[in-house]
C-alpha cells in the first residue's frame, strides 16, 4: 500500500486512544471525519487477517464521530435525511440507513442508534453530516439541536471478543442481537455497547462518552485480554474486501445512488415518507441502475492495495467499471477486488479484463458479494 | 513536525496536480476536504520560507474545493450561510465570510466568487460546505442546483509570481485588485483567475475547470518560471503564521465564534438580513466575545511544529488560552504562535508562560497579528 508522510496538526484530530495507537507502534494512518484512523502497525496486513479471523483485537475507531440529534423533532429531522423506513425503530436498535441528496447520491452510510424517542445518534462515515443536520434543521426550524458530542467509539473485533467483553461487562452483552445495543457499567460511568464493527468476525463497538476516560478504557480491555493473545488493529483490508464490506469514498460517493450499492433493502420506495432524494430516486428505481457493486476476482502476481483504481474492461477492450479497493487474498489465492460494473457485464462470472498497469493486463471474473 | 505515514486510498483524493508534485519529491502531505494537499518536498520549512519571501512557487492547492451555487434562489441561498453582508457584491469581486451554525459557531471560512447574478463558488476550507448548502437548500425548498464541479486551484505565490503570470496570461492581469478576478486564456479555454492564495507574499490562484489539464498547466507555468528560481512549494508554516494567517480547525473551529477570530468587519451585526445564527450573534456581539485570536512570541530553544496545542498560562498559573499552532520564526529570532486568548490577558506585551512540554516552560509575551 502507497504512504507518504502524513503532517500533523491540530485540525487532524487525535482520538482518546491516539497515545496508546502511537505505544503500540502505529506506523501509518489515515483521516476520517477530519480524525486519525491507525491503519498499520508492526505486523503486516496478511498477519493482521489471521490474527482477526482468530484471536481478539483492539481498534482504535474513535474516527466513527457521532452526530447527535436531540428534540421533539429529532425523528423528523433524521427520516428527512434517509430514504430508510424508520417507522419501526425501537431505542436499543442500530439501523444501518443510506443517506443521499436530492439527486440521490450517496452523502453518507452512518448506523442510526435510536437511544429515546428524542435523542439519536448517526454513527458516521467520512462526510460532516453534522452539517447536512443543521442545514435541513434551519431550513424547516425543526425544534431540534444537533451536536457532535463527546463520544469515541473503541472497537472490540473477532471471534474472541465476545469471551472478553463477558469478562469485562457481564454474561448480559451476549445477548445483545446484531447491530443492537444497551448501556453497561465501564469505569463507573454508564456507556452504550452495540454488537457491531467494521468486520465480519463478530465484535462490539463501546460508545464511550467522555475522552478523558480513553486511556483508562484500553488499558482495561488490554488487560483482560492478555490470555487471548489480544493485539491493536484496524479495519483490515483484506478481511473488509473478503467480507463485501464497502467504504463511503473508496466503492461509493455522491456520484453513486444506493440502489447501485446494494441498498435496496434500505430503501424506502413509496410516497407516504418524505425524505431528500425521493423524486430521484424513484425515478431511478423505475429505470434501475446502470451498474452495480461488485467483486472481481483476478490472476497474476500478489497486488498490494489499490490507491488508485484499476479499469475494468470487456474483452472486447469496452470500459466496464472499476476497482475501488482491492488486494491478495492470501486465503482465496487470489487477488479479489470491489467495485461499479456496468449492468451489461455484472453477471457473476463474466470473464473480464483487469488493467493493473500502463500495458499490464489480468484475465478476471466477476464475483457476488460476499467472495 | 511530527509525521507519520498516511496510507493512500481513493477516499483521500488525488487533485489534477499530484502526479506533478510526487515528480518533484513530495515527502508529506495533509488532507484537506477529502483531498491531498502537499505539505513538504526536499527543502526545509525553513529554506521554503526564504524562498517563498524571495522568489516564486506553485502550489497544488486542488484541495481547496468549489461549492457551486447555480440559481434563481443562488444568492438568497449565500446569503443564508453567512453573517457577511452581501447585498453590494459585484460580479468578479471575492469576499472573504465567515459561516456560522446556529450557535455562532464557525462552520468554514471560505472566499466566495460571484460568478454572475445566479452563480456563485465558494471555495472552502476543510469541512463539507456542500452538505450544509444541500441542508438549508432543501429545508427552504430553493429553486438551486448546489455542486462541486471540477474546478482545482493552482496557486502561484510570491513576490515575483505577477512577472510570471504577466509573461503567461497577459498584462492585464496586474489590473486585478487583492481578491478581484477575471477570466483569461489558458491552454485554449477561458478560467477564473483571482489574485489570492494563502500567503502574504501576493499571489494569484487559477481556478482550473477540467481536471484533464492540470498536469499541462503545471508544467506551463513551471517552465516559464525557470529563470525566476520557481519551485514546488505549499502553504508556509512560518509564513503564515508571521502573517497572522488563521487556518479552520487549527486555530478556530466550531467551538469559537466569529468575533473570537477577529472577524468582526465580516459580520453584519444588524436585523435586517437573515442568515443562521444571527440571534446567537448578537447576543455574543452585545456581551463581547470571553476570548480572542492572538500572537504569543516565546523564548527557549527552537521549536519545529506544534501538532498538539500548547497551553498558555497566567503568571499566577491560571490558563488563560492556547498556542494552535507555533514554530521557530528564523527573521523574528524567537518562537512565534497563534491562537484563542482569553479577555484578561489579551492586550498586546502580556507576559504569558507557555507550556512546551510536561514541566518545560517558557517566559512569552501576547503579541498583536500579523506579528
Amino acid at each position: 500500500m502507497a504512504q507518504t508522510g502524513l503532517n500533523m496538526s491540530r485540525r487532524i484530530r487525535r482520538t482518546p486512544y491516539t497515545d496508546r495507537a502511537e505505544m503500540h507502534g502505529v506506523r501509518g494512518y489515515s483521516v476520517v471525519n477530519h480524525t486519525l484512523l491507525p491503519k498499520a502497525y508492526a505486523k503486516s496486513v496478511e498477519e493482521d487477517y489471521w490474527h482477526l479471523r482468530e484471536h481478539v483485537q483492539i481498534w482504535d475507531v474513535g474516527c466513527q464521530r457521532q452526530v447527535q440529534v436531540t428534540g421533539p423533532d429529532a425523528a423528523t429531522l433524521v427520516q428527512l435525511m434517509t430514504p430508510r423506513d424508520l417507522r419501526g425503530i425501537r431505542v436499543g436498535q442500530g439501523l444501518y440507513i443510506p443517506l443521499i441528496d436530492e439527486h440521490a447520491g450517496m452523502l453518507n452510510d452512518p448506523v442510526l442508534l435510536k437511544l429515546s424517542d428524542q435523542r439519536f445518534w448517526l454513527s458516521i462515515a467520512d462526510s460532516d453530516v453534522l452539517l447536512f443536520a443543521k442545514g435541513i434543521a434551519f431550513g424547516r426550524g425543526l425544534d431540534v439541536v444537533v451536536e457532535e458530542p463527546d463520544v469515541s467509539p473503541l472497537a472490540i473485533q473477532g471471534p474472541k471478543a465476545e469471551a472478553l467483553m463477558k469478562r469485562l461487562f457481564g454474561q448480559a452483552i451476549g445477548d445483545l442481537p446484531y447491530f443492537g445495543f444497551a448501556t453497561f457499567d465501564v469505569l463507573g460511568t454508564r456507556q452504550v455497547i452495540a454488537r457491531s464493527g467494521y468486520s465480519k468476525q463478530g465484535g462490539f463497538e463501546i460508545y464511550l462518552e467522555g475522552g478523558h476516560l480513553g486511556g483508562d478504557l484500553w488499558d482495561l480491555v488490554w488487560q483482560a485480554g492478555q490470555d487471548l493473545d489480544i493485539r491493536p488493529g484496524c479495519p483490515n483490508l483484506i478481511e473488509r474486501i473478503e467480507g463485501g464490506l464497502l467504504s463511503y469514498g473508496n466503492e461509493f460517493t455522491r456520484a453513486n445512488n444506493p440502489l447501485e450499492c446494494g441498498f435496496e433493502r434500505f430503501c424506502h420506495l413509496g410516497e407516504d415518507i418524505e425524505y431528500i432524494g425521493r423524486e430521484a430516486l424513484l425515478k431511478i428505481a423505475k429505470d434501475g441502475p446502470e451498474r452495480h457493486i461488485m467483486g472481481v476476482t483476478f490472476g497474476g502476481k500478489p497486488v498490494a492495495g489499490v490507491a488508485i483504481p484499476l479499469a475494468v474492461i470487456a474483452e472486447d477492450g469496452t470500459p466496464i467499471g472499476e476497482i475501488t479497493s482491492g488486494l491478495w487474498s492470501p486465503r482465496l489465492g487470489c487477488n479479489i477486488g470491489v467495485g461499479m460494473i456496468a449492468r451489461s457485464h455484472w453477471n457473476a462470472g463474466t470473464s473480464v479484463i483487469v488493467r493493473v498497469a500502463q500495458g499490464n493486463q489480468r484475465e478476471g471474473r466477476v464475483s457476488s458479494l460476499p467472495f
